[in-house]
């Protein structure tokens, strides 16, 4: 039998994954993915004017904010340090952070739909493309392979 | 305290939801939809020359046949009666039904992104799309108003 | 970087992986297991008299039954060919066999609390569990090392 | 049609939901469950010297660290601010909390079985109990009933 052993737990310390910069001072860092399951865990620092364009989710995401604040142009609450948000499947919204230093924790399963004016399908952003593109990033960044968890 | 008690299991027989004919003899049910999860679960029965668009799944589908043959273009392996298949999120492929009434149980998380020949997204397949629209088919057939599973 | 490229789908046919006797002439198939996620997939085989504990989910089922008929003693209903029955987490039932050749799909998330007559937990019956019985039957009955999915 | 229409996102303040009193000045706060999925997503703040009986999982598990500092009796590593834990279904360990003030986010699948020296299942703890103990303090220690989100 060549089955692994499930281990205790997979540890990440703060340090072992770096930030790096997605343009204008916003910060990403991907902890896991699970790429067979469409599971992606990513953790955002955001600045102020920081957008993510309108996008429909094809699975549920959860987000817990830690500091700074953000919103969804589509709602009244806003996102501060301890706030929770659940999104479920086919939830549709237009994030802009508009505090410094707003950190977020993103468990999300499936893509987002990157929606155009007219709500077609611009583009997609997903679990492996975001991997991939943290890789790249962290390499071309001078800050090494960082070692995501990948199962 | 108005939560529900969680009940032992939800039945539905055979004869409970109807196949709807969804054009030249090929036949639909949906059985259960979690939306919020971006969960579906349906029965299809093909007719030989049905082809479902090249299509991207951004979660893992599981697949069971009970009678016929289909195949995907992509791979040399056909589904026929007690065949099993797994899709991982991400995967790819094109469905073509190769023998008289194939009968396959599918049970899938996110969506279908149907994808051009250049690879773009030209639409969408979700659960609740397919939900709907066997709703208004079944009531635009006579069938009635099917009691699909919607937890 | 050495990830898995996403296969388009993963096929076993139904005689890829074989029947083993478990007991009176009722069968098993175990399809596939994703160990880290809690996720089985198996056939069974029923014979009438044949009986599963009263056990409690940790996690949703799925069922899907082709022939035959079964039922749980705390319900009413009767699963026979074509029923699809739902079973949230925390449901708790005691499934018997009340007709020849009774093939059922189980799709099943978590564990099985087999509880005694108290209600406490009297052992626990798992994915993996179930996996090393598998394999360990197939090699007793001169079945070989059947190839299930191990994603 | 009933169905209700996908909210855009669920939100809870860190202020909505309040933290309760769980022994010897440790706090807890329950944030979601997903009664039929078997997710619960909780907050923890652990007073040094709180521990969590030996307990294997049956569905995965994501810890996410902000303050503080704690433990698994079987491992090396230390969760400290900014730490990520992936605990897959399956895993087994003993949490001890090292730190004041340690503030643990936790998104878990299934239930906890807790073991006793001889490893057998001694009891389980599982999201709809927890979420029952947390109203019940909530409103024995003057604190309402909070709004927790329970799709």
């Amino acid at each position: 039998m060549t089955m692994i052993e499930i281990p205790t737990a997979i540890h990440r310390a703060d340090d072992d994954l770096p930030w790096v910069d997605i343009g204008d001072g916003s910060l990403l860092k991907v902890l896991q993915i699970k790429e067979r399951e469409g599971l992606w865990v990513i953790r955002n620092r955001f600045m102020p004017g920081y957008q993510v364009q309108t996008h429909k989710h094809t699975g549920p995401v959860y987000a817990f904010t830690t500091t700074g604040a953000w919103r969804y142009k589509e709602s009244d609450f806003v996102n501060r340090a301890g706030s929770f948000l659940y999104e479920p499947a086919g939830s549709v919204h237009t994030l802009e952070c508009i505090e410094d230093d707003t950190q977020v924790w993103f468990h999300m399963y499936g893509v987002n739909l990157n929606l155009d004016d007219d709500g077609n399908v611009a583009s997609v952003s997903d679990g492996r493309g975001t991997y991939d593109a943290y890789i790249a990033m962290c390499e071309a960044q001078g800050l090494g392979t960082p070692d995501v968890v990948t199962d």
